[in-house]
């Protein structure tokens, strides 16, 4: 059994465990499996499993994308692929990737999914319906939630960067949640890679807010900007995921795998020991 | 088979074989089941199909809400909830509450769990990542995606209302929406029965614009000035949805949920038909 264990305690546990701040999602596209796999009963949590074993050392936290398992009907190989996550790198956190938003007594329901159901640490939410639809992911102190803000697809640029009263509004998002909604310690923020200047302001705003870092990879997002943008005083604070990146490297062999996330893991330590 | 038919001619054909503009929603919270249910081993699947049955010649539309599948690991019963509308209400719409919202390709997932998993006819999705979040919902002619835009929650007032160019935020979403992404006419926005005003502005707008309306009842919204603001010229345009006001009318028996659901449509019709 796990201890009931505040949620910043359990991020910093995964950082020192790992002495790692690479998140590897866990997006296992049925259209996209590798060829040995296709055929199998229970592909995706095959390929999940490859995956942990291949880099459970070098992770601090694991992202399983809801999509994927949910499109298909897939759930159970969801459960099944966190419930290995837990035995086979205890320290990592599990961040369920589902972008949940709702009122009330609905987001309680999908607090129950995330945290109860799957057991996650942590889940991604999005704060467009405001308080209400926020607070019920960060009732827990054991569990986080991580509160999309400035995303790293092109997108972003419809809405979150529009200017309100002089600031745009992810940076409405993020301040009022780091000043009122987050009076468990358990809050995080989604800050894609792509966007080094806005990490920067964040950074600046909130020094003490863990970021979780998509768009590295794939998206175009550079490695080296994302961290001298968003390392806190620690020269931790950041999560930094990479999905296809990792679970599609080369031709997807297990070395293959293991190879692509060694290379973002030392890159980001090396730039870490640098970083002042 | 159901034929392939635009999403607007499915919609139209909701509104005039049912004569109504209520939806109902079918949000099962399994704490909150009725007493001769809740020791069945299919509960959900049980409590729904005693609504459909009670309501099915007075009801355009069916919302389940995922959530309380989902957080039970129910996903089956939902499931054959929707195989049982389509049987027993051939005519209604079946609208999967699900808020989903991802980048492109996840996105894409998404869309495959609504339309192609559940053969849902249309899905709720979230705004705040913009174009590249939304766009994979809307590119089934056949299957609708229902962006919210002002919703009727409390916490609506926290980003949906911030002022931006002398615009809130929520109008820039129902423009952008309205003139760059509904090219399949396949689109809908979630306006909130709590907020009539914004609603008003919102139609003269968007005149042809169907909204789904949550909020009557429980949570205080009053369905004359909602009708007033919201009906379009051919005094349709609204799905008006209540869950537990029906779902939970009385004791939970069929005769009240049937009376429940006869209360609105005939309050709903009475006003459509004084409309000018």
């Amino acid at each position: 059994m796990r201890t009931m264990q505040s949620f910043a305690a359990r991020l910093a546990l995964a950082y020192a465990a790992s002495g790692s701040l690479v998140c590897v999602g866990l997006d296992p596209d049925p259209a996209r499996l590798p060829a040995d796999l296709a055929k199998q009963p229970e592909p995706l949590l095959l390929l999940n499993r490859r995956v942990v074993d291949a880099t459970a050392d070098l992770t601090a936290a694991y992202k399983p994308q809801v999509a994927f398992y949910s499109s298909i009907g897939a759930e159970a190989q969801l459960e099944a692929s966190i419930r290995y996550i837990r035995e086979r790198a205890p320290h990592a956190l599990v961040i369920l990737d589902a972008k949940r938003n709702d009122i009330g007594n609905t987001a309680e329901a999908y607090a129950r999914e995330a945290f109860e159901r799957y057991g996650a640490d942590a889940v991604t939410i999005n704060p467009y319906m405001g308080e209400d639809s926020v607070l019920p992911f960060l009732a827990r102190p054991d569990r986080g939630a991580i509160l999309l803000c400035r995303t790293s697809n092109p997108g972003a640029r419809d809405f979150q960067d529009l200017p309100i009263e002089g600031k745009p509004l992810y940076r409405h998002v993020a301040d009022r949640a780091a000043t009122r909604w987050n009076q468990n310690n358990n809050l995080m923020l989604v800050v894609g890679a792509t966007a080094p200047q806005e990490m920067a302001a964040l950074r600046a705003a909130h020094p003490d807010l863990p970021f979780l870092v998509p768009g590295i990879g794939a998206q175009g997002g550079e490695l080296d900007a994302t961290l001298q943008a968003g390392l806190n005083a620690q020269r931790t604070g950041l999560l930094v995921n990479s999905s296809r990146g990792i679970m599609y490297a080369g031709s997807g062999a297990p070395n293959q795998i293991r190879a692509a996330a060694q290379s973002l893991h030392s890159a980001i330590n090396a730039k870490r020991a640098a970083f002042r």
